[in-house]
C-alpha cells in the first residue's frame, strides 16, 4: 500500500517535472524564433541575401555534379566552392571588391609563384627547398607588412592576403609536383567561375548596393536630427513634464563613423546603377557625414541640459521661447530677447545660466544646419541630382529635409533678389502640428 | 657643322631628361621608403608581426619538404598552409578566436557533411546529387542567416564561414570520393596542425595582446583629455595669442567606439597575462570608454567656443579666470563669481554669454571627470588592481591621472575624516608649470 503511494507520488513528481521541462523548452523555442523573426524582419534583405549564398553554392556545386564538367576540372572544381562562400558578400561592393581582389592578387602570385620554383631549380635538389623557404619568409613578411599601409587595409587587405596564401602554395606545391604550370592554371580558372557566379547572382538577384545603403543611411541621419530638433520645443519649453525615456534617435549618430566609412569604400567598387553614375561623388557622402556628426555632439550636449533639473526660472524660458523657436541664422531675436532681460537684482546671472548655455548651443547647432545644407548643395550639384529637381525647390528641400516639413524658410534680403543675398537667413520654426509621416520624410532623405 | 650640332642638342636634350627622370625616381622613392619607416616607426611590433607570419609559413612548408611529412599528409598539408595565411593575426586574440573557431567549425560540419553523404546514398545514384543539393541549399543558407545575429557575428562569424564551406566541400566531393572519411580526417588534422603553429607562434615569440592593447588606449584616451584640459586655461584665459593650429588629441576619441569594440572582443579570447587575469573585467574598460567620450564631447563644444571670435568682455573673462582654474565639482567658485558679476546697463548680458556658456560646460566636464573617477575606481576593485597600490593613493592615482600631475585633490569634509565624506570636492588645478613627462604620463596611464 505504502509502496503503491510512493509510486503514485513518484509519478506525479515525474508528470510534473516532466510538464515543467516542456513549457521552458516550449518558452525558449518561441523566444529563438521570435529573434529570428525580428532579424529577419529588421531587414529583409538578410533572408534573401541567405537564400542567394545557398543558390549560388548549388549552382557552383553543379562542377561537381554533372560529369562533362567535373571531367574538365577535377578535384581543383573545389577552389570554385571556396571563392563562393568566401566571396560572396552581403552588397555588390562587398563581393566585387573580394572577387576582383582575389583573381587579381591569385593571377600576380601565381605567375611569381611559378617563377620562384622555376628559379629555385636553379640550386639544384638540395638549395632548392631552402631558396624556396627564403623567398617564402620574404615575400610572405613583405605582403604582410604592406596591410599595415591604410590605403592598402582600406582597400586591397584581401587580395595581399591571397596573394600570399597563393604564392605560398604553388611555390611550396611547385617543390613536389612537376604540373605547377596545370595547377596553377586550374586555380585560377575555378577561382574565375566562383567569382563571376558570385557577381552575377549578386548583381542580377535582388541586389544590395552598398552605395544606396550609404545614401539611406546619411539622409536618415538628417532625419533623425530633425526628428530631435522638432521634439525639442516640446521638450524644454512647455511646464516641466516627462521626458521621453527611450534614448533618441540620434544617439547612433555619434559612433556611426566606422559603418559610413566601410559603406563608402565599397561603394566605390560598385558600377553605376539608378541615379548612382559611375563617378558619383562617394567622398562628399563621408563629409555631410562629419557634419551631421558634428551637430549630434552638440545635441548630445543640449540633451544634456534638457535632462537636468537645472531649468532657468519660467519668466526668463518664456521670454526665450519664441526667438528658440523661430530663429534666424544670427539669431537677432534671440540675442534681442537676451539684451532686454536685464536680471533684477533677486533673479541672479546664477539662475538663468542653464537657459542661457542652451540657447548659445541652439545657435551653434545652426550653424551646424547651415553648413550641413551647404555640403548638401555641392553634393546635389557634384552628384548631378539637380536635374530632376527645380534649382530652388531643391535647395529648399536640402534645408526641409535637414529641419523637415516646413521648419525651415531661406529668407532673403529683398524679396527673391538671390544675387544679392550674401548673407542668408535661414528661419527655423519648430512646430509640432502634423508630424510629418514616415514615408514622406524617406522621399525628402532619397531626394537628396 | 649642322648636323653635329642638332646631334649634340639632342644628347644634352636627351641627358636633360635622363636627370630629371632618375631625380622623380629617386624623389619617389625616398618619399616611399620614408612612407615604410614612418609605418614601422608608428608602431614597431608591425615589422615583428610581419617576420611572425614569414616564420609561421616557413615553418608549416616543411611539411612539404620534409619526406617523412609528407608522405603521411600528402597533398592534404596544404589546408596547413592555407590556416596559416588566413589565421594568423595581429594580436593573440585575433589568432586563438580563428583558429578555435576554425578548428570548432571544421570539426563540426566535417560530421554533419559526412552524415549527410551516407543519408544522401539512400536516395539512389540518381537522387543522390538532389538530395545533397537540397540539404547544401538549406544549410548554407540557414548558417548565412545566422551570421547576422549580433553575438553570433561578433564572436563566431568565422566560425559560421568555415561551418559552410567545410559542409560543402565535403557533402560534394563526398558524391564523388569514396574516402571522405579519410579525406575529412585530413583536413581537420592539417588545421589542427596548422592552428597550432599560429597559436604557438603568436604566443611565444613577442606577443602582442589585444587585452593590453585596449588597457593602453584608454588610458592613453584619459591622458589626451588631461592635455587638452591642461592647456585650455592657457589658450582661453590669457590675452589673445594664436591658437595651435593641430587638430587637438582628443579629437581621435569623439570616433574610437569600433576600434574599442573589437580590442575589448579579442581581448575575451585571451588566456590570462600578466596583470590581467582570465576573467578580467573588459566590460569595464568600455564603460570607462564611453564616459570618456562623453567628456570628449563636451570639449568639442569647448573647443568651438575657444576657436570662436566671441569673447566675453575682459573684466568678465579675468573674473572667472580663477574660478573656472581652481574648479570644485560643485563648482561653487564659478557660482559665487557668476552671482557677484551683475552686469552693469552697458555691459549686457549678451557680450557674457560666450564666458557663461564655457564655464557652464566646463561644470559638466567637471562632471563628467567625477563620473570616470568613479568608474575607474570601480573598475580597479573589479580587476583586483588594488594590492600594488596604497588604496588612498590609488584613488588620488586615478584622478592624479584624468587631470594629471597634481591637478586634481581630493579635498575632504574635515581633515581625513573618510566616513563622514558624504560629498566629495574635486578640485582641478590647471597649471602650466612641470609639463610632466610623457614617460611620467605613461606611467600613471598603465597603473590604473
Amino acid at each position: 500500500m505504502e509502496i503503491d503511494l510512493s509510486a503514485q507520488e513518484e509519478k506525479a513528481w515525474l508528470f510534473q517535472r516532466a510538464k515543467m521541462f516542456s513549457s521552458k523548452l516550449k518558452d525558449n523555442v518561441i523566444k529563438h524564433v521570435k529573434n529570428v523573426q525580428k532579424i529577419g524582419k529588421d531587414d529583409p534583405r538578410r533572408i534573401i541575401h541567405s537564400l542567394k549564398v545557398g543558390f549560388a553554392l548549388t549552382l557552383v556545386s553543379m562542377l561537381y555534379y554533372v560529369r562533362p564538367l567535373y571531367n574538365s576540372f577535377g578535384v581543383t572544381s573545389m577552389w570554385a566552392i571556396l571563392t563562393v562562400v568566401v566571396v560572396f558578400e552581403f552588397s555588390v561592393g562587398g563581393t566585387l571588391s573580394k572577387s576582383i581582389n582575389r583573381g587579381f592578387a591569385t593571377l600576380v602570385a601565381g605567375s611569381l609563384g611559378v617563377g620562384a620554383v622555376h628559379f629555385a631549380r636553379f640550386f639544384g635538389h638540395k638549395g632548392e627547398p631552402i631558396v624556396l623557404g627564403i623567398l617564402l619568409f620574404l615575400l610572405a613578411a613583405a605582403a604582410t607588412f604592406s596591410r599595415f599601409f591604410p590605403k592598402i587595409k582600406q582597400r586591397y587587405d584581401y587580395g595581399a592576403l591571397i596573394f600570399i596564401l597563393t604564392f605560398s602554395m604553388v611555390a611550396i606545391s611547385g617543390y613536389r609536383t612537376d604540373e605547377i604550370l596545370v595547377m596553377a592554371y586550374q586555380r585560377l580558372s575555378t577561382i574565375l567561375i566562383g567569382g563571376t557566379i558570385c557577381i552575377i547572382v549578386s548583381i542580377f538577384v535582388c541586389p544590395v548596393w552598398a552605395g544606396e545603403d550609404l545614401h539611406k543611411m546619411i539622409a536618415n541621419n538628417i532625419n533623425k536630427l530633425a526628428n530631435y530638433l522638432e521634439g525639442f520645443e516640446g521638450e524644454y519649453f512647455p511646464l516641466p513634464k516627462k521626458i521621453n525615456s527611450c534614448a533618441p534617435e540620434y544617439k547612433t549618430i555619434l559612433t556611426s563613423k566606422s559603418t559610413e566609412d566601410t559603406l563608402a569604400n565599397l561603394a566605390r567598387w560598385e558600377p553605376g546603377h539608378g541615379r548612382f553614375g559611375l563617378r558619383h561623388p562617394w567622398k562628399q557622402y563621408l563629409e555631410i557625414a562629419g557634419l551631421v556628426r558634428q551637430c549630434a555632439f552638440r545635441f548630445e550636449i543640449l540633451n544634456g541640459y534638457v535632462l537636468s533639473d537645472l531649468k532657468a526660472p519660467q519668466d526668463f524660458i518664456s521670454k526665450i521661447q519664441e526667438p528658440c523657436s523661430v530663429m534666424s541664422i544670427e539669431a537677432e531675436n534671440l540675442r534681442v530677447a537676451l539684451k532686454s532681460y536685464s536680471p533684477e537684482t533677486e533673479k541672479d546671472l546664477l539662475e538663468i545660466i542653464p537657459g542661457v548655455t542652451m540657447a548659445s548651443i541652439l545657435i551653434e547647432i545652426v550653424n551646424c544646419v547651415e553648413k550641413i545644407s551647404g555640403a548638401v548643395k555641392e553634393f546635389s550639384g557634384l552628384a548631378h541630382f539637380k536635374e530632376t529637381l527645380d534649382p530652388k525647390l531643391s535647395a529648399e528641400l536640402g534645408q526641409h529635409q535637414l529641419l523637415h516639413k516646413g521648419s525651415v524658410k531661406r529668407v532673403l534680403e529683398g524679396d527673391n533678389e538671390e544675387e544679392n543675398n550674401s548673407s542668408p537667413h535661414v528661419l527655423i520654426t519648430v512646430h509640432e502640428e502634423q508630424p510629418p509621416t514616415t514615408n514622406e520624410k524617406k522621399v525628402l532623405g532619397a531626394e537628396t
